[in-house]
């Protein structure tokens, strides 16, 4: 049960980020992606242009909703941990994901487990009072830290009571990606929440396409463009994971 | 330079076992075996019901390679470490390899590296003057030892002058399939010849799939008999491979 993110489907679901500028952009990428038939749109809104207007980020995920027809999480990357460099302050980026969580058309937000404590639990009482999933999550875009390191997040993920803890990390060496899977299986048998992690990267590819069997519900899978490095294309991503199922079984 | 096993082709090689009790059965399996392409056959003699006839085996593997048009690893395995039982002494064994040596149909052949250490260097020196190729093996059916342990029996195979270390374990957790991958990587760098590894049974499926890029040169597909536990077919892990070496590169 602890895995069900989606109802009636089982993990992994493949989730896909809209990383367009305008609400023309994103449409564009909607058009081209929903064929391939993700079962999670990411809106990566540190991308786009209007995110200081509050009403246009608003009415792009009512619209992104209706056109896709799936769960949509709204993420606002930090700059610090990979995302988009974007002129709003902590606190209104705060106030802006408080008002996503307000309307039916998003499902999941995700803010970092790093932030200031006050603001993830102000988006943690926000996000429940309107039924509303929380992600928290950590990313380092040079290495892979300690096991220590990455579990202290996930493990904060949790304490934060988050529905879902994620850590994304860059591997220098093929050695990290076997690590972070190693990782997970153990996170996953520790945490009472589920978990998304992946090694990105070309080096980390492995992980996007078997991270699921350690305990990843989640990978991410490029639909047009990429949101961070190393996503492989949903159809080749979807291919892979079929085949290690059948040859591998539920492992 | 290392790596390469099979002159034009580049690793990962598909091996595929011929398990049959007789020629009639090995012929048939053949037939099946070869419109999927393998790289190379392993004759596994010890499930041949006439293996005490020096002559019938010459002869039967002398028809694989005009049937089969493919290099021939030849391995009698021993019941210790998961072969079937033969009437064959030690001595009467190490005789058929050094025998098996002498024809042109034969490639490479497999000797335990646990074995009588007099054994392996007469089978050395045969094998050597013969210009074949010896691979030396570890295999443990029930778990997968301490990493130090693995090692010293692939360090053991280069001491011997060995052409190639083999090392098959059985994983008893998910995570003692990536250790081995794990290993592999780290043996690959510190041995001086080409290496084939794998975690077996079910669980060990991933590391069939992914080990080349861990430094296992072989794996092992399924024709249509398995001669291990785990082992997939040849086309799906065929395109398993294809599709992660397309979509995540030589890594």
């Amino acid at each position: 049960m602890k895995k069900e993110l989606i109802s009636g489907k089982k993990a992994p679901y493949i989730c896909t980020p809209l990383v367009g500028k305008d609400k023309e952009e994103i449409m564009k990428e909607l058009e081209r992606i929903l064929p391939q038939e993700p079962d999670l749109l990411e809106w990566r809104a540190d991308f786009y242009e209007e995110i200081e207007d509050v009403a246009s980020v608003l009415a792009t995920a009512e619209e992104i909703s209706a056109v896709g027809n799936l769960p949509i999480l709204f993420t606002i990357r930090s700059e610090k941990e990979g995302g988009e460099k974007i002129p709003l302050t902590e606190d209104s980026k705060v106030n802006l994901l408080s008002e996503m969580c307000k309307i039916a058309a998003v499902d999941y937000i995700d803010f970092e487990v790093s932030n200031d404590p006050e603001h993830i639990k102000k988006l943690r009482e926000v996000s429940k009072e309107n039924g509303k999933k929380l992600v928290l999550s950590y990313h380092n875009f040079d290495f892979t830290p300690h096991n220590s390191e990455i579990m202290k997040r996930l493990f904060m993920a949790e304490f934060y009571g988050a529905d879902v803890a994620k850590a994304a990390v860059m591997p220098q060496s093929k050695e990290d990606v076997l690590r972070l899977l190693t990782l997970t299986k153990e996170a996953d048998e520790g945490l009472s929440i589920p978990l998304i992690t992946m090694s990105m990267g070309s080096l980390g590819g492995l992980s996007r396409i078997v991270g699921w069997t350690y305990g990843s519900i989640v990978t991410f899978g490029l639909g047009v463009q990429s949101s961070a490095p190393g996503q492989i294309p949903i159809k080749k991503l979807k291919q892979m994971i079929e085949l290690t199922q059948e040859t591998v079984g539920d492992w």
